[in-house]
């Protein structure tokens, strides 16, 4: 079995980060309960530095490297939120990041990425040329690749969401984050079983990038074909170690078609007044579908980022 | 003088809605402290129930009255968030809260108001008709008329979004909010200059309902003819309470373009991912044209309101 990260390594990535992170609010809303017959607590990682609890892994990550390590910078391949929350953690430790983008890439997150000081490197918008572009990159710099997901630190940092949500509301019945690579999904995992062994761990996926529920019912990895679905941050299959946290310790995996997911989100922006993207909306989207699990129940929620374009909302996209 | 509130009154408004109200976030940006030059420190009342400060005061105002009185209910005259707060605090006591609204205001605004199990009157949109549609209903009631900001209560409650802001950061230079009737603006002086006597008190006005400025400056209540801007929540003009408090207390109100307005709302979109109402950004709007104020500067910003439409954004109006 894969050698995996323990509640130790998510109480040190705490630690490590404290100074740098904000320590996000977790808030309620007594209309959304009520359309859910739960209470919920809502970890508001869209709050978090760079707009997504990204920025806990990544930060994690860097300052975890030893000092002549650390000089030769980072690197890592992604167009999306962990691209920027490599770029911040870098910045934070002086060092450079490399960052791997698809030239198809929006321009908007190319930018985002450059006012947090990445290094871009363009690639052609295939597997293959992503790999290839990273693999010259760190051999031309010497930088530490840091995965999005399937890497430990990665794995520890993002756990410190659901420890610090823990900590707050000590007596949740049940947790549930979204899952797209696993990394948020395994590090709230670890967290939750250690501090309350009887917590229900839940995941949350879209309809239309449901490779975790596929993999997890055939007891292997299964990898999305053409994943299609509004919450474009969850895309991205399991890897190896996530593959072996979620198999090990999530309960069941919701899924969410889009249409929820847009709901969700709206219900979010509206009642409790903060910005959240479609990916992130997708836990709460899941909960609405499944159906309400009784008035008592006590479900921690994980937030997982903002970040989307404000001239374009799904429910204008018909207008 | 006006006999007013003290900050007693404000300790006590806190312990009465303490159980009742949300103990909002104080949320920070590093990116937006680059931009104004200032630390800021933002006190979140958009994320407070019905998505403004104005729950303080109703909550206040109503859990204040005694049971006999309590019995008969509450009513007021308003077409924006006291209105729901009114309505929302009376439905935790569990008693009626008559609204009188004009028969022009937004179906969203209605429905909001009766969502809450607000008792709508719907009057002709003039003054007069508002005020004689009011004591009607007080007369036929005998509910207790709660003024949205020339009320001791209502300005006890509002200063208790300041105090908690103080209570978590000791150290601050200035303390900013809006001033529309000057509910918050009074509240909030108080509570600062009780607290800490050497902080600058600053308010912020939209230039388009600058009455506060220009009363400031004549010395007695100059209320404002056909005010216009973006900033909705901030047409009223102040009272006798309000501006006997702001008078002695606020050192400077700044003016806000609605340009500033739509852009500091949209930064706060942005790099924040709350959801601010235009009111709301009129402080960091005020900031933004006031310019910087030397990097060592500590702001607290009073962030008042989360209520829009979200189907019209202002930076949207023009496509």
């Amino acid at each position: 079995m894969t050698n995996i990260p323990g509640i130790s390594d998510i109480r040190e990535a705490a630690a490590r980060i404290a100074p740098l992170a904000h320590r996000t609010p977790v808030l309620t809303s007594l209309a959304i309960n009520e359309i859910c017959g739960m209470q919920l607590f809502f970890k508001c990682e869209n709050l978090q530095k760079v707009g997504a609890f990204k920025f806990r892994g990544a930060c994690n990550a860097v300052m975890s490297l030893g000092e002549a390590e650390a000089a030769a910078g980072v690197a890592t391949h992604s167009s999306g939120n962990h691209a920027q929350a490599l770029a911040l953690a870098a910045r934070m430790r002086g060092i450079p990041a490399h960052i791997v983008m698809p030239e198809t890439s929006p321009k908007i997150k190319q930018k985002a990425v450059a006012g947090y000081g990445g290094r871009i490197t363009l690639c052609k918008p295939t597997l293959q040329a992503r790999e290839e572009t990273l693999e010259q990159v760190v051999a031309e710099t010497g930088a530490t690749f840091i995965h999005p997901f399937n890497n430990d630190r990665i794995i520890a940092g993002q756990g410190t969401a659901a420890l610090e949500l823990l900590e707050e509301i000590t007596d949740l019945d049940a947790i549930i984050a979204p899952v797209g690579g696993g990394g948020l999904m395994s590090g709230t995992a670890i967290a939750a079983k250690a501090l309350a062994p009887d917590i229900s761990v839940w995941g949350a996926e879209p309809a239309g990038a449901d490779d975790a529920i596929r993999s997890l019912a055939a007891g292997r990895i299964i990898p999305s074909q053409n994943p299609r679905t509004i919450a474009d941050g969850l895309l991205t299959s399991l890897a190896d170690k996530t593959f072996a946290i979620i198999s090990r310790h999530v309960e069941r995996i919701y899924p969410a078609s889009d249409e929820a997911i847009v709901r969700a989100m709206r219900l979010i922006w509206e009642r409790m007044k903060i910005i959240v993207e479609p990916s992130g909306a997708v836990p709460l989207a899941a909960l609405l579908e499944k159906g309400p699990g009784g008035k008592a129940q006590k479900v921690g929620i994980i937030i997982s980022g903002g970040n989307l374009d404000l001239d374009r909302l799904p429910w204008q996209e018909s207008q």
